[in-house]
């Protein structure tokens, strides 16, 4: 599979044409980000977590992420609901595994849930990606403290068992499933601070799966946007303030030029 | 009646005279956005969602503000108690009926609040004010389906019902009751690509509707300040993250004189 | 005690170095500044709130902050449960009481909390502070209504009986425990026009006690570095939307002949 500028290009028309809703049950930290990503991309984000409402929410979706960044019970039993209705659906289900490794209780939902609904895409840093196979694995808070290397055999096995798309990302993105890994080295060191930049690739991942049928593929297009929106932000910057945002004009003016000129994907 | 530059003026004058303070109960994407643009234009924003302290938070405020952009039960519990409480007390209650049409869960709790516990003012988008009253109307996510013309029927019915403002807000903002339609046509379709400007345009006819006694003209005014703020800043901006950033410095910054050149009042 | 430009840059530089985990129970209205304050100083921050991970949270955290700026009963539990596990395993515990004097909810949680669970530093506005101690002091919403000369005798008795650092935050911060009072005259009437700032101080004295084992030094320092970033921001930006943004920049920038150029320490 090769990701070309212009397919890259073509699937951002395709969300700006059909503004796909993206259900997000969401963190505190970044809904805001995350609902202004979506929207400087062209799609067209809602933030519903109650229990009552989310399958309802999930039939006029076309994508469902989920991100375990703020659990609590509630929310937790109305992310199975939620993935089980995408499923049952057929829309594409991306699981952010915010801070797996760090507390049992997320390791364990993420585990759960990968299990009891399979995702279609996973995306988290090395040490989630790891914490959800591997028992010894730890995260620091929900930073990572583990190196991406490690984390592929691991996410090469999950996406096997769980038949889905892996992303362990990093200051070199790795989409992997069980036959292939692609890499992505665009970004820059400064949009590891800024809180939500992991968050908002997770719902970046779910805007274009709304539209690419194909969730390597999805997943390459979404990690390729963040981390060019990421540097051409970074690179009129002054520091993380001003990035994130310059990052949300980037996405918004994104062109088929620049990403052409920037794509560094290896595959 | 007519709104003019040298009366909103004054009103912003006042509030940055009284700093009223604005109780919200609303959704967790915008708290921040919204508590900033309430700080710029001069009010004291408060965010109080516990049925332990709302009706004595209601006691110190001004103007309630509550929005159901994110349901879950125990808030809607709370929201009806504050809403019983700024009524008793005689506050305005202003009502951002978010995503209603999207889930019956929304529509219904929307339908409640106004039934028992009438706002002063009502602001959506056309979809949402559709879905107050009619049955077949559908709503995107939290983005509206409907064209304003279709929402201005329902708006005026409301109106009458529930002796309260409607507006009905997009590119035209229409503010109605039962009497008379008020339009407003400052603003600029980049601002559609920041999530929460509805939310503050609700939160603004709070701090308006907390100085100034008649709700039609706090909520004319608060619309015609939302976009001319709106439209100021996206002059100067690149995307809708520099726009976020622009539109609270010009809302803060915002003269007699901006006003009066860029006031588009029809009524 | 003496603070000077050198020793607050050296604590950034430790900061920096160990990237300290400040684990954070704070309000929905300042989640994403607090996290984002927190990285461009160097810090990692996570946000937890569930009964059943705080504990582990703060086993790999090196200092807590609790915030009751948007209180309710699940997380007040939880707050006590993490205060209780962080003072036994002996790392520093922060309380911001967000609108205490505003409603008594708010005053008694804030209260019982320091008698339970005795922070290492309570940092507050005038009136929250009063709160704390003297049952007539009135908070309008979550902004002071009183002056930090009145605050001053209060936080002494209260450092006294607690054995805390307190800080009453206002255009001149006062750092005090029993036996003295340091003044931060650095800061900018802006600020106050931005949500969330004593948020962000209160978090900041988190990532500061977690390098600096003197509790009233690192106080200090987190204050000294609020207010000068926030005045060298303040001197770049058009509005409070541009300060918010430049501070987290400046934040981020911050070299030691900033510090040394403004810091206003009286002690």
């Amino acid at each position: 599979m090769r990701i070309t500028a212009s397919q890259i290009s073509k699937s951002i028309e395709a969300i700006q044409k059909q503004a796909p809703v993206v259900h997000n049950i969401t963190n505190y930290v970044v809904m805001n980000s995350t609902a202004n990503a979506l929207l400087a991309i062209g799609a067209s984000p809602v933030m519903a977590h109650a229990e009552e409402e989310v399958e309802e929410m999930v039939n006029i979706a076309s994508a469902l992420v989920i991100n375990i960044g703020t659990l609590s019970e509630r929310w937790i039993h109305s992310m199975f609901k939620a993935a089980h209705q995408a499923r049952k659906k057929g829309i594409p289900v991306i699981l952010d595994p915010v801070g797996a490794g760090a507390t049992v209780y997320r390791t364990k939902t993420a585990r759960e849930l990968i299990n009891k609904e399979p995702p279609t895409i996973i995306r988290g840093n090395a040490s989630e990606i790891m914490a959800l196979y591997d028992d010894k694995s730890k995260t620091k808070g929900v930073d990572s403290a583990a190196s991406s290397d490690a984390a592929i055999d691991t996410a090469q096995k999950l996406s096997e068992i769980n038949k889905c798309v892996i992303c362990v990302s990093g200051p070199t993105d790795y989409i992997i499933d069980k036959e292939k890994i692609m890499k992505i080295k665009n970004g820059h060191p400064l949009m590891s601070r800024v809180t939500g930049f992991g968050c908002t690739a997770s719902a970046l991942c779910g805007a274009f799966a709304a539209v690419e049928k194909i969730p390597f593929a999805a997943t390459a297009m979404a990690m390729a946007v963040m981390g060019i929106a990421g540097e051409m932000a970074a690179g009129v910057s002054a520091g993380p303030g001003s990035l994130q945002t310059n990052f949300l004009d980037c996405l918004y003016c994104l062109s088929e030029n620049d990403i052409s000129q920037r794509l560094k994907i290896e595959d």
